[in-house]
């Protein structure tokens, strides 16, 4: 059976042995940890959704492999259809969970190793594809989640990774052997490494020759032996450990990071998919990046209607929902959150087949789409602040509200438009600072702006993509300069 | 034979006894008119690229009414990718003209009809529908243009037509008879009229019963008598005028607007496909509006890529293209362009079909798609006098080249980086000037704000179209907010 | 002696009886709760830099009233060289705090309050200036805090106050007797409220006659009895808790907010400066308002002062401060803070005297001042989140820092530029969270949104306050437009 | 007597032997050509305003150098009160004018001549300042207009001065005698320089050593052997040609700039105010923009005022004047203009006194407000054009409105909201095309960008005068990082 419930993928995440470290201390039932269970709960969504016939032509594909039907976050896309189809998941969950459901990153990086590891064996002779290939298979038969890990510590940002004080700041294969390979090294922001399956690891760079090392990618099951999760702190984290219904914001949802320390961990050659390939490493970080910049038209959008659905909501309660200037603001962040949506959509829909058939984004939109996605979520939050008014900042503890000396009187005074309670202002306040000013802002901004390359990088790849020296001729020809500068 | 020759064009364009005034005086052969021609120029490339074997993808279309290949402009969008294949018809071009080219409106006119004719005939019993499709198919075999005439007068913003002081400020049936009806009023901001063969006349607005003679659409040639068009003015016309080889920026091609005059124009019924309607004119208008929102993401980043062309060729021309706030202008210029581009993919890749099979766009996305539109060229415009330099306004005329006291002068002192010319540096800073501040302004900058419907239109349609209360309900369920208000 | 020592004033509000509850509990020994100290520490900046010679001339002015040296928090501004005096005192606070130091409300109230009660006294024969004149003078002399009550609990934003279903929504006279006034209702968003001596109520809108017992302003010791104050939370505020070094990432300074709650509270009739005078109302919140409007130009751009810095620091550390794109956020964030200080220099040295002689800022520009406030700082604030890195919001806790088994691994791989610390490159991460998604982002952001009236509070200022008829007839006159329409 | 009414400037420069070129003619007559006439009514203002009581406070000031009053615009500022009064004189002509009046640029100059002449002579023992004060008072005494003249051709922009193909194409001394120096070169962008009597140069750059004898400043009468000057075209200029009363849109003035031409120029030594003192060249450059980056907060708000008010009284005779969403433009049109003007202001307030006693304005702000300037103006236009409509770039010519024909069809079909005339409408959107796509564009926006530097050239000073370092320090203190790294 090729896919899990809900009740399977935790059980089966229950059965590892991560090494896990949050907030100093070494945790062992992770699924039970009040910090990672709304995490948990966000990426289980992705097999939920995937029961629900309603939701069928975006939860599931037929794999091109075995034919059978499967998750689509462990499919291979077959075409644009499929591209358009993966922004729509996306966005359907962004919309269910309000956060990061972690499970697109391996995703985009089965999709990027795909044509890639076919193109290194095309050009080099190795037997990479069929092995990356045999690899995803049991990915999709025991449907797994798989984080992508590529961006590694890095160090000083002027400096190669053979030239650092320290050789271990970018991941590096220190020892070949006949049976496999060993690594060393770290990768930051692991997003939802506490409940993956499985790490892919893939250089975050472009390299030359004498880096070879450090062009390396393979798969990892997350319980392996070296490998140390650390987990990141989030603003308002620790809400989640005071038992809280209201104040938490959005309760059952959340997202996480983590650092991943590789410590000097064995690989079997049959997990390897890059082993010093470096003129491909570019290559694989461009590809991987370019589907991760798609994804974020679909996400982040999805998250971008529930803070839309929640600033309309506090204008209903707080009686502003009919004032022009509201209506005006909740059109623009309609606006905002349908550009990026679009732009998701645009450079899916014109997506074109690789070598190996995985078919591919347009790179350029796709660039396009995460640069809008670094600037547009801002102002959806900034527009939440001003509708939600100062109480967003303000708000007492719900302990407060329960409190017979203070409840009564928070009660009284906080009451808004009739026929909505004082509780429901509270709930849909803390929700919208959930989505701005905390965990959820973790992943709605910053993970907005740094998730799959900061926006720089994409204004670099913009540069690189367009053709600006086309754009020049058509300005010559309609101006009169000939050839030689003169008509 | 469907298609013509550019040349078949202009000679067709000829033949017609079109009365037209301009500046102030009744032009005969507006062909040779130096205000007339660089429109009939751009609008003629519609015939011209659709001769040429490497855009026929986009350029031409197999007709759903006869299976002939006609031009795309005459053509019923069949399917999502007719409509992917309309933009990149339009930003090609923009692309090769820099200006508006004229032919979209009667386009985006067919294809509104149809489906809406259609349903009128479903919903009434009247047969519209068939009497139009007989039209188009004359119009596909003589592959003619065709203006798309919606805006009226409107008089006093706030007055319903029948309301207003003068019953002719909307366009309306003035007489009903056995062979036709008798038309009065006049249109608004045509664009292209003077190059047009036919005009078909649409309502402006959703109408109630009491404006039921005011919901009109039917075609009329554009020599028909009682029908008068007066050109209007755009800034540095007359540059035009002047025999300038130079200062008039672009010199073969631009736009041209016309108020048309409908006195008393009589129209045989079988070119009538909406008399009385009233309850389907705010579909007509919707539609035709929608399909002209998504036009915009093609054709103005078309002009854009001109642009973003002149720009970066004046960098080079001054030897700053390397400077690194020149390069990142540029960068954000493309980036801008493209996110016009990808909205209007966007909304034509999740096209869907209508009743009578031809496809229509996502409504909500094409007018997302036109919004952006109302911005983004103001800041690539923007942006673009940041780099062409003061000389943009501050350049003397080409007589001044010319003059053999200050030609040499000027030849001196405007040189700029060693292998370009002083002359080049002027084409390049006219046409810029030309797109930001002259006649191709009025189409890149006023025409992307008020096309299709002020921006303020767009936003009406946004908070119609999309779901508020579906994503109150997403963050009331987030929030843990129940029907009663509460958990 | 006019003037305390920081640890004079802690002492003074140690001595005070307040009645306050935090998060569910009454708290008794307010100092030293953790949620509080550090809020305390920076309203004692206030004191504290009031000592240091460098900063007499911003810190201290001399009282108009009895000829003293007073701390300016107290002062009545007596020329527009004081107005400027306070932009720079506030400025200089927020550089030094990092935060909202909450003195500045008591500041804007007595300004405000002086002039509208001496307008009030010429126009009803009143006598409320004397008596307020006195009581500030017992302020300048005691040198002391006090919070200034604006906001109202408000209830259905559509309704006046006498028509809400609970006429306790606002806060209104329930009782007048030879002796004094009783008040009920609450006040929400006091900023500092625990750190006050003295709470001057004033109401919260314009005011028609069937309100009259809503017009109401008065003076009331913090711990007078029926006041009771609920502390309002803080994204992270709970880190204040974990005995942080690090993760708190401003542990000296903070803000808070409370609701304050007035159960019958009787004010005799010396505290009360405006009792029913309702046609007054509007003038004391315009100008209150206004002052507090300018008061943003200030402190909010000492505080972007701060942020720039934390920011200009990660380049540094990580390695980037040299890249062109970051020198460009970093001239860019500079620019909008100091366009932020120029509209508080603006709208103070426009000043012009009231009639009781204390100068009021020019009105329109302090609130073009804060509406840009409400905008800037998150785009700062954006900026500064792309400089951090993805980190900011990825870093794991300072517990597994000091963690042997996880800490030389976060040593070794989040080691960046060599003469940089790691723990120094955390400290300043966590400077920018608490900034931009933390505690200080309450202030920073949502109170910059909010604070002194939300951003159509200042639209409908400017539309008032603009001249826009004045404009109209200068566009007139130029365009030849007589007052027949024509020329 | 020191000042001269408009109808003797107008005199005194028919006098004068100006060799000037405008559209490859040789012009004699300048005062009666319809394309210069509009620029002298322009820059007349500043003697006509002088003489009305009303504006005293503005116009006029006392002289340092002499007691007598003169007009403003030939003082040095001898406190922050006359800065300010500047930035007020500058506004009300921008509003009494629509346009550039031209005769900012000589007073900036003289100001920052005097306290770099100043220390010039204090620094090397020359004696220029003594000479430009007597220079100065000759000015005052026959209230000229003076051109400053500082941008140079440049070329090739990577090359310094010396290092160009063509030595001219800074201006350079290339004789120097006992009688004077001799002059070659040219500079661009003249603003008003055919207005002028005089013409100051300066150089354009910090030079270095080996470009000494570019570092020239001397006065120039404007007729002077060997300068010839070239008009420069702007959008829509002929326009004024056309004997127009309603299509140009601001009948009565507008500007213009011109190429001068220095063709070997004799200047008597006790004209040259710096002769190779290279190592000042750039605190002259930098004071001098300072001074004008500073005027922009004046003049362009001005204008912006005008724009304002044509925008709204097109909305006023559309009938549009009550919507929410055009009030609410409305009022950002004047947010963005009062964010000008306050930074022009505040960097006036904010003067100090240089060496010489002249008032130099916070240099820091006054690059903050140019800065501004090269951004909100575009959007205060792109604001109006989509108040006015699309008829703003589609409307006939007033040939039409004239001719029998098509008179009456425009008369009644753009006629709007019932008290307004048709006329109107027309003469309020040419004012509108005139200041966002005519010739006042060309000073509105493209001289917004350039004027006093382009917008990189504020950014670096922003680099360079902010205390980034101090900052820093501020972060480091609020985050616990003492020098060592830790706290």
């Amino acid at each position: 059976m090729a896919m899990m419930t809900k009740t399977e993928y935790v059980a089966s995440l229950s059965a590892m042995k991560k090494r896990v470290f949050i907030m100093g201390q070494e945790v062992e039932n992770l699924a039970d940890h009040p910090l990672v269970r709304p995490s948990l709960n966000a990426c289980a969504m992705t097999y939920e959704l995937a029961q629900q016939p309603a939701h069928a032509d975006w939860m599931l594909a037929t794999s091109n492999l075995t034919g059978q039907k499967v998750n689509r976050f462990t499919h291979l896309h077959q075409n644009a259809a499929d591209l358009v189809a993966k922004i729509k998941m996306q966005r359907l969950l962004g919309q269910s969970t309000g956060c990061c459901f972690q499970r697109c990153v391996g995703m985009d990086a089965f999709n990027a190793l795909d044509s890639v590891t076919y193109e290194v064996d095309q050009a080099l002779g190795t037997r990479y594809h069929p092995r990356f290939r045999q690899y995803l298979q049991y990915v999709q038969e025991h449907d797994l989640v798989v984080d992508g890990a590529m961006t590694d510590a890095k160090g000083d940002r002027r400096l190669k990774p053979s030239q650092q004080a320290d050789p271990d700041l970018f991941v590096h294969i220190v020892d070949r052997g006949p049976a496999g390979i060993v690594l060393r090294g770290a990768k930051l922001h692991q997003t939802g490494a506490l409940n993956s399956h499985e790490i892919i690891v893939m250089p975050t760079l472009t390299l030359a020759e004498e880096d070879r090392d450090y062009a390396v990618a393979c798969a990892i099951p997350a319980d392996a032996r070296g490998v140390l999760m650390i987990y990141g702190r989030q603003p308002s984290d620790t809400r989640k450990l005071e038992d809280s219904q209201i104040d938490v914001g959005n309760r059952e949802f959340g997202g996480h990071e983590a650092v991943i320390i590789l410590q000097d961990v064995f690989v079997p050659w049959e997990r390897v998919f890059m082993a010093g390939e470096y003129a491909f490493s570019g290559l694989l970080v461009e590809r991987f990046a370019g589907y991760h910049r798609q994804s974020y038209g679909g996400c982040k959008s999805g998250v971008g209607d529930v803070l839309i659905g929640a600033a309309q909501s506090l204008a209903q309660i707080q009686g502003t929902d009919k004032a022009s200037h509201i209506k005006d603001k909740i059109v623009e962040m309609i606006h905002l959150n349908e550009t990026l949506y679009a732009c998701g959509i645009a450079c899916s829909a014109e997506g074109q087949p690789t070598a190996s058939g995985t078919y591919l984004i347009d790179l350029l939109l796709a660039n396009v789409c995460k640069l809008n996605v670094t600037r547009f979520p801002y102002e959806i939050a900034r527009l939440a602040q001003d509708i939600a008014g100062g109480l967003l900042v303000t708000l007492p503890s719900e302990k407060d509200l329960a409190n017979p000396q203070t409840g009564p009187y928070l009660e009284k005074y906080l009451r808004s438009a009739e026929h909505h309670s004082t509780e429901e202002r509270c709930r849909m306040l803390r929700l919208v600072e959930n989505l701005t000013l905390g965990p959820g802002a973790a992943a709605y901004l910053a993970e907005s702006m740094h998730g799959a390359g900061s926006p720089q990088a994409q204004r670099i790849m913009l540069a690189r993509l367009a053709d600006l020296e086309g754009r020049v001729r058509l300005a010559r020809r309609l101006a009169g300069v000939n050839d030689s500068g003169t008509d």
